[in-house]
This record gives structure tokens, C-alpha cells and sequence, in this order.
């Protein structure tokens, strides 16, 4: 029995329903999920600003509730937070883009990203950057318009999102399309057979991924640039992040 | 029911022996695992010409095997033939290096890869190369005697395995290990709170990520450089072979 | 008359000290500079958890304070925050890593970086690779031992800091040395003439750099990913980051 | 007296032909080239999965008939089995994309590939990449429609390769040509004087060199990753490839 | 009180007097800035052959004059000379295009060039590439029509080159625009508020960063690559090159 | 009959005449070479400085004296104004490092430089880094003691040029070594044999790959960045130099 927390960094509680929807359609049987949605944050997240937000108050979210469970999953494409946690925590930690990454290279050579947003290409490629696939990446590609509501992109611009990620199959030579984004949990599964090539998207990619890590059991780090944060002074730290930084190094 | 088929590109039976044991350790309840030996090859593959030969001696076994699969794994690190199997079968198909290097880029940032010989430290360099994650390697060592037998290589050797993990972690900067090579299979396992950071094998990796694409349904190419090849003319080709060049692009 | 602030996003008010006093000696005469210290987080930020929870206490304080200055300054090594306050604040922003950074790539073609700790490494490593600057990176080397106190590192270790520089001269290639951190904020200025190639700080280089752009006016983003980010629902937030997301863009 | 071996790795005679004229036009005057035909596989290669077999091929026929020659040449770009071959044999081995690709490298900073279909460009990127030149490769630009006949596409597509040409020259910076692919051998030498910037061919090239490597005797690596692979127990290979791999290191 | 010289490496009168007037309006109260024209060489430089002559004639200038001043400037983009010049000189030396480069490295992530001919476009990616900042380069676009005068550019195609920065922020994803050449010397002042994002050019920013430079005495390299030339027998050479040459190592 | 032209851009006739012997010894029976002298400059090139010297001597040599040749070579290592010469010469154009390094590649995938000082290093890993072949450079080596006599080097420091040549195959993995500046031109092949690996220097590539250039003619650049520069107003140039400015474009 596994037990998944996927934190939305995000205060919008009909995101937190799409992706618990396909989080729960993709767990094994024996995999339980949770979702919890950010206490405090932006509706969604599209530049650097708002994943700063986001990153704090996953870590917040995370230190209060992950010993409950057996793998954190950050629910946001770009990850905000992510490196941060999987030194602090005790457990395995993935996020939605490097899930979903993992996935598309694991079907392909190039893949491009399909987004909500013109604005939010920017962010996502410099966390493809950091995670060094740049050279994997073939395009992003994004909506062009602003959207009446996060909660119903899928429904309100399915055809448009089909539509880009044809363009970065004939134009970009994506060889995968990478579905970015919470609000787009699901549309992979809900696309299938209209692509023409694979497709994957974060949700679906972290809850597998956080299943193979629990279950490969592949070891904390002890040492090196993952371990604990070495111990030292803090002040003014939410209670939940304080006992993180004050407990023993394993 | 998931049926994976583990394609040893070499010659040992010994070292399908060690495949087979840690896929079945590592495989889901659901899924069942089956491990094929070339017809044709060496003991173990070090270099790029034993790659080459191995790389066919697997695309034989695939083409005649694979039907009655629903993923194709090739159990050797250096992934001999993977790229071409992926355009050609129907199914998902992975390779022992792409799934360790998709785990050990869920764990951490830099990883290091502890091999079986020094000769084997090239063609592991240029495997990771080609999957563009170079900036990601913090180093790759070996052992560096010849090995008595390639079926005992993780009793006969395990000490001086286990001090080639510590020297990456300490004087190269790993934040993981990745144990490398199927005569390695099940080592990341029997090292459990040995190492310094998490470690991981290509063997456990591979099904559990073949798991996952088979779960994820992906879909298949039908565009771009990974649909089937397009037919033209061949000749002198196994029969298995040459079925797979003949169908109909789906 | 250019006002700067600089905002250290540790707790440290040793360290705010010293930032203080580099900050003023570097600055022209014509410049004021103001340090705040972070309300909540730790001593010193070694690793990414700490750098998360500094970019939030940093963009609090920025989003309050910012009105009264000409350019804001991120006064930790990493810069945490950094790419996020450029997009939210209306004057220029920098931080003493991509500032060190500037400086030492005006000086030579490769630097290293003299580090306060082994496991501050890796984090400022990816700092650099998120410059863009892998590629002139000849080293980072770290003080090997637990800090006595944050405050008078510079004066406890001032020999060994040296020679960490020599080495970096003498092994590495480097030619220039950054003097990482702003725990050694001023160690440039104090060991002038006592390293065998240029060397640079954060502090000093990240005052002056902000000064050229106060007198650059380059401009501020209306368009493209460093434009104020769009405006959307959010909730809990404080009261001045609100302030920030909420007003028009220019 | 120079002896070159080219092994054309398809089957198509059509394909040899134009091989043979191109090498014994480019040949200095004391150079025999002969031309071996794979004795199964694909009519041309334009794909990973062809690309494994026709590298089996190569090196099947390389096996037998090397030591009657003082250089081989892989005949077909993409270079299969190259990189094995030069571990394998005793004498200079190089193929027609590394050796275009030198040429080109002599003449211009960034080239373009003008190839003969769309699919076949993501395998030549793969090579390009492989040879740790993608920062050189301008474009790649393919024909867009079924040849009718591989052996004579350079006269049924002569125009419009050249206009690919000239797009790659315009639109992407290249400032040099290579025109890929053994069917395109000779081409180079016909367009003289209709393209607006130097251009190369493979099979050209790759004489010139070969015959450089012969005079240049720069010795045979008894170490490192291209000495002869290491003797170990093989099975059911062709005799002339067992021969290869059982004879002792130099 | 800081004295700065600036070199034009080119012949053009009409370009020194450009540059001259950006400089002093950019130099902060206490610098002085002389400019010096090249005594031969071409009328601007555009290719790697003419940036070759300019280096020449900039070393001799500097040699010459270089002492009465407490930084150099290499005054055209490209920086010809640039990193011999700051072996060879005692005091900080700096050029157009790293110095614009780094301005642009303090505001956004990538940045675009635009420049005064099609031509030119190739000799400066180089130049950006030689710095080490491809992976932020987002474009360079170039006027295309031939320059009726030089010193005239920035009137007589400001509408154009307006239209070219826009197209850098719309279509290739530019967060900071780069003026290039010191034919445009003043156009980001001149253009304030007119462009979407910030904007800088080589002289304000080489000035500001020469500033920089001597206010922050980072020391002269003794040792490592940048140290002066070793000693060495030396003939026909201008006697203050020779000098430069001659002085021992200090 | 093909005429090389060797052009020494330094001073030292005891280097023009190691150029010359291995020049003759390398060339093709139906070539001629010559090499010439640099009138001014420095005894041998090892920084930046001296080569930008190097360059203009070469440039004025090679205006005067290229019409009664087939091609050109700047024989020194760093290539010198190799870049500017291939716009500005109508004939084939190469230089020792890109020569030598050319030959590298088709010998192995990694490389090491064994070179004649420390201080060199630097310019020759910038030399590798403009090519473009980065990822391919596995060190560089150099010599630690002043050298009595650059025109006898080869016989001074033999033994410990070998040396440091198994190191760069035992320690960094070179796979070929590149035998590096014009004052151990020759050296290949008198330590044939004695090397582990293949050893290439830069005077027989550059040799070897010139007549390949001219047997391959590849045609000239018409467009594109290695056109002749445009013809523009220039003043007080050697009236060679002048010449190849003012000649109508072809």
C-alpha cells in the first residue's frame, strides 16, 4: 500500500480536482492519493514570481503532512520547490515536469511542451534548463489567449491544444508531446488516438514515477548535496519547517 | 497482467540468471516477466563492436518474441539497439541505461555510474551522452582487474564496488549511484544502507518504468522519426525481421 | 543619488553587518544603501531548502521596503529569488551570485569560487549553470570544516581561504577567484594584493552593478517573461506581495 | 599504392554504382577502391532501425575482407557500425558523415545537411550530435516527397535539392553544404559552381581522408576505449568476426 | 577622478564622435573619457578578416596610450584584441560586446542582438559564443539593406531597427534587446520607452563597467593566463608593443 | 601539382625549418610546399596577446604572397587569423589546430593536446572551445619548464613529452593524441611506436587535409559569412592587404 500526498502549489480548488481525478485514475491499485491545495499562493502559476510563492508554501504544506506518507509529489509543472524538498524530506519527492519528462524520455529523443500560456514558456524552459534536457527539448509551444477558466481549459481549448502540438510534430520535429501544466492533467488520457505521437502529462508521469521510487527503495541521502540540511540557527520558521531543519541527520 | 519480455544481448547464462531474478524481485504482483538470451554474441558487452553485435542479436529475439508482450526491455547497459527497436515494435521499449538514468535523475541532480571494468567507461560515457544528459554525470569509474567470472562479479567484487560508490560521493560530487551493467542486477538491492546516497540499478529500473509506460499508454508514433520505418525494398533479412519492415504503418 | 537595498535573506544580523560595511565602502559617493535582514529563515543558506525559504522572506521584504530605492539587491550567494523580484519589482534587481559573476567574466575568461563549505557546493554549482555559465566555471572549492561563527569566518579562516584560492589558480585554471558568499563580504577588498589573479566579491560587485543600471535606465519589461506577471486571483498572501501582483501593468 | 575497402551497407547496386564512380573520381592516382554490397538489409537507410542492421552488415563484410585493404570506409551516412569497427580493425576506418563532416569543418563554421527525405533527418542530427558538432550544424533540410527511384534522385531531384540548398544558405546561416547520403554521391562534383557557398560530400570526403589516415601512419591504440576489444568467450558469430575477436591484442 | 580610453578600432571619424558623446553622457562625474580613432583599418568592421586589421591597430593605440589612463576600452563590437589586449595591460580592459552582454546578463535571461547589417550577424554570434553565453542568446537580426553612411545609421533606419527589436521580442522570445556596434552608440537612450523590453548598447555599458572595474581593484593577474607574456625574443615590432612585451612580469 | 603555402607566423627560422622538413616529409609527391617567415612578432606564440601579432603578420604574408599558391596554412597552433583568411583568400585556408584536430576525429572521440608549456593551455582550450569540440577534449598537457631552445624542444624534452602523453590516455581518457604547436612538428612521427594511442600533429594534417581541399573543390563562398568582406572606404593598410579588400566580390 502506497501513499501518495500531491501538493497543489496553487490556491485553485477545481485544479486540485483534475488533478486528483487523473492522480487517481493513474494510481495502481494499491496506491492511495491525497491532494491538498496551497493555504495561500495565485490561482495558477505562470512566472518565476508566483513558483517562488508556490515553492513556499508547498514546503509548508509538505513539512506539516508528509509523514503520513510515503512519496511527496510537487503538482505543478515547473516543480516549484522541489530540489528544496528532496533534501528535507525523509521520503522520495518528484514533481510534475521532471516526472513528466522522464516519461517523454523514456518514449523519444526530442519532446516538445504544450502549455496554458504565452507568458508561461519562459519559466518552462528554464526548468527544462535546469534539469539539463535542453537539448532533448524540441519547442514549446503555448495558448495565445487568456483563459476564461483555469478549471476548464481542457474543455474550453481542446481543439487548439491539439492543434499546437501537431504544429511541434510537423514544424519542431517533437518526437513526444509533453501536456504541461495541472490544469491539463488528464488530457493525455483524454487525447488518446488523436496524437501522432506519444503523449504524457505530469500527473500521471509523478504518480508512476512515485510509485517505482517507493517501491525501488533506492536509499536516503546521507551524504552529499541531498542530506538534511546541516543543522544550525533559524528563527521565525513555521513549526512544521522548524522540526525539518532541527531533527537529527539520519 | 503486464507481460514484459528482457532481451539479454549476450551470451551468458549466468548473467540472464541475474536479469531474471531481480525483474522478478522488482516486477509488480500483476506482471509477469520473461528473460531471453542471444542466440549470438559475447560473454559481456565492454565495447562499441560487442555493442554492435549484441544491438542485432536483440533486434532478432524482439522481432520474434515481442507479440506475445506488452513491453520490450534490453538488459544490457549501453541500451545495444534501443532506438531502432523503438521505431520498429509496436510496443514500449526500454533500455537498462535510460531506465537507471530516468531513476537516478528522479533522486537527485549528479550522478555517478560504478561499472565493471575500465574498458566499459567509454561506451557508458558516450550512452550518456547520447541521451544528452552529460551535464548531469558527475563521473563514471570501474573496477580494474579482469573479471573471473561475469556470473560472480557482485560476490568476488562487492567491496571494491561499494568503495568506487564512496569515491564518487565524496571526491566527485554524486548524489547517486547508478550500478551499472546487468552482471550488476540486483547489487543496488543487496547494498541497501550500505551507500552514501541512493542507489539504483538498470535492471529494477527498467521494469518498473516499462511498467509505468504500459500504464501510462502513451500511444504510439504514427508521425516524426519514431513510426515505423516506411517500407521499401529488403533482402536476406531473418523472416522476424523483415515481418516488421512489412507491415502496414499503423 | 541612487538608494540601494539590500536584502539579506538569512537571519544573521552579523552578517547584515557585514554586507552593511562592503556595501558602503563599495558604494559611489553619491549612493546610500540600506540592509535589511530577513525576519524568519537561518543563520546562513548552504543548501536549496534554505535558499527556498529565503526567497520568500527576501520577496516579503522587497515587496514592502522597494518603494523607497532606485535598485533592490539580493544579498545571499545563490541569489534566492532573484529571477522572480526582476519580474515583480519596477526597478532593477541583482544578486550577488550573477553580479560576482558579471564582474569576474569582465576579468578573465574562467573563475573559480572560494566557498565558507563542502556542502554549499553543489547549490551554488547549479546557480552558475543557471547563469548560463557552466562553460567558464574552472572550480568551486569549500572550506572543510563546521564554522565556528558565521560573523567571523574571514578572520578565522583567512589563510585557508587563501590557499583554497591558490589551488583553484594553481589546479584548477582558474583565472579569476570569486570570493563567494555573503559571509565574506569584503575578504576581496582585505586580501588585495594577496592572490595571484583578480578576485571579487558579491557584495562590492552586485553595489556597483546596480548602480550602472539605476544609471543605464535600460528600461523596464512590458512584454516578454520579465513583464509584471498577469494579473489573476490569489489569497492569503501578504499584504505588499498583493500589492505587487494586484497593480497595473505598466 | 593505397587499397580502400567502401562498403555501401544496403543492398542497393544502383547505390554501389554511384558510390564507385564518385570514389574512383576522387581518388588521388595511386588509390584502388573497391565497393562491397550488403548482402541483406534495406534498399537505403533512413532510420535507427535500418541503420542497426545495415551496421551488422558492415561489419560482416568488413570482417571477411579487410586485410586485403589499408583503410575502410562505411559507406553510408550515419556511419553504422563505425564506431565498432574502428575498435575491430586493425587499419583506418571513417564514414561518410564524419568524414563530410571533417571536410566541412575546414571550409565554414556552421553547416547544413541537405538530405533525401524529411524522416531520414533526425537520424543524421543523432550523428551529428554524436560527433559533438551539433553547435556547428546549421540546419538539416530534407526532400518531402517518395523517391521513385533511390538510384537516380540526383537527377530527378537535382533543382529541388539545390533550392534546399539555397534556403539553408539564406534562411539558417550555413556556410557550408554537405549533401548527405551515398545516393547523393557525386552531386557535390556535378552542382560545382550552382551553389552559393562550399559544398561536400560524403564519399569524396571520405576517400581523401582515408587516404590522409594511410599516409599520416599515426599508429593503432593499444590502450584506451578503441584498442582491440578484450578476449572473452563469444558464441555462433560469423567466422570472420569471431577471427576478430579472438585474435590477441597488438 | 577615473580616466577611461576608448578605442575605435575602425577608421571612421564620424563613428568616434558617436562614440565620444555616448560615453560622456554615460560616464558618471568624476571620469574622464578621451576616445581614439584607428590610424588604419576599414570604415566599420563587419567580418572576422577586417575585426583581425582592427585588433592590430587597437594594440598599437592601446601600447601607446595606455599608460595615461586607468582603463582601456576596445570601442567596437566584437571586441577585437579584446582578451591579448587584457593580457598585455596593466590596468582593467574591456570592449562593446562583453560589456553590453553583461548589462543584458543583469536583466533578463536571454537577450537579443540587433545589428547594422546581415553580415555582420555571423562575426558576432561568435563573439557571444567566445563568451560563453549561447545558451542565452536568443536571436540576432540584422538591417538589410547596405549602410548609405555610418555615421548617419541611427537616423536614417531608427523605424527599422525598432521594427527588428520588436520582431527579437515577439518571435524569438528576447527579454532584453542589444544594441550592437558603435554605429548605434547612443540609440538605447535615444530610444527610451520605446522598445517592450530593456535595452543597452555597448559604450554606455563599457563605460559603466570600466567604472566598475577601477573602483572595485580586483588586482592584476600574476599568475594563470592573463598574467603578462612571458618574456621572450621579439622583432619588428612597434616600439610600444615591444615594451609592453619587454617589462618584466610584475 | 598542387603548391602549399606554410606560413610561420612567427619568427624563429629554427621553427620554419621543423615546419618545412615535416611539411616535405608529410606532402604528396605532386606537391610543392614553401613556408614563410613571419618579417615581425615573437619567437613562439603562448598567449593571446602574442597571437593577435601572429595574426596580422600572417594576414600581411598571406595578401602578398597567396596568388602563386593553391592554399594556404597558418602554421602555428591557435590558428591565427585563420578565420579572417578563409574570408578574405580565394583559396582553401587551414591552420595547424583545426587540422590536426580534424584528424583527431577520425581517429577516436576524445582527444588530448600535449603542448610545449603551461601557459599555453589556456589559448589552445580556447582554441578547442571555438572549434566547437569541447566535449571532445579530454585534457591538455603541458611541459612545466621554460624551454632553453624552441628549435630543439623535441630533442630536449622528448622522454617527458611522452610522458605526459600516457598520462593524458591512463588518467584522462584520451583516445588520440594531438601533438601540439609548430615546434614539435615532426614529433608524431618520430615517436611512432612509442605512443599508446594514435598520435597526429599539425603540420602533416594541415598538410594532408590542404591537398584535400584542393582535390575536392569544394567551391568558394559566394554568400554567407565567408563571402569577401564588402568592399568599403579603408585607409593606411599594406598595399596587399588593400588589394584583397578592394577586389570585386566573385
Amino acid at each position: 500500500m502506497s501513499r501518495l500526498l500531491l501538493i497543489n502549489p496553487n490556491i485553485s480548488d477545481s485544479v486540485s480536482d483534475l488533478i486528483r481525478a487523473e492522480a487517481q485514475r493513474s494510481a495502481s491499485a494499491n496506491t492511495s492519493v491525497e491532494v491538498l491545495t496551497a493555504p495561500f499562493g495565485v490561482a495558477y502559476i505562470e512566472t518565476r514570481f508566483e513558483a517562488l510563492i508556490g515553492a513556499y508554501a508547498t514546503a509548508q504544506l509538505a513539512a506539516e503532512h508528509h509523514e503520513r506518507f510515503d512519496a511527496v509529489i510537487v503538482a505543478a509543472f515547473g516543480d516549484p520547490g522541489l530540489a528544496g524538498l528532496r533534501e528535507a524530506l525523509p521520503c522520495p519527492v518528484t514533481g510534475l515536469t521532471e516526472a513528466a519528462l522522464a516519461s517523454a524520455c523514456l518514449l523519444g529523443h526530442r519532446f516538445s511542451i504544450v502549455a496554458i500560456s504565452q507568458r508561461i514558456r519562459a519559466w518552462y524552459r528554464e526548468t527544462v534548463e535546469a534539469c539539463g534536457l535542453a537539448s532533448r527539448l524540441a519547442s514549446i509551444r503555448g495558448l495565445d489567449e487568456p483563459l476564461a477558466d483555469i478549471g476548464s481549459v481542457q474543455a474550453d481549448q481542446g481543439d487548439r491544444l491539439v492543434a499546437l502540438a501537431e504544429r511541434c510534430v510537423a514544424d519542431d520535429g517533437a518526437e513526444v508531446i509533453v501536456l504541461a501544466g495541472a490544469p491539463l492533467a488528464g488530457l493525455a488520457r483524454s487525447l488518446r488516438g488523436r496524437l501522432p505521437v506519444p503523449a504524457v502529462d505530469g500527473v500521471s508521469s509523478a504518480v508512476r514515477h512515485a510509485e517505482s521510487l517507493i517501491a525501488l527503495q533506492p536509499g536516503r541521502a546521507a551524504r552529499g548535496s541531498f542530506a538534511p540540511p546541516p543543522a544550525k540557527p533559524h528563527r521565525g520558521l513555521p513549526a512544521a519547517i522548524a522540526r525539518l531543519l532541527d531533527r537529527p541527520v539520519s
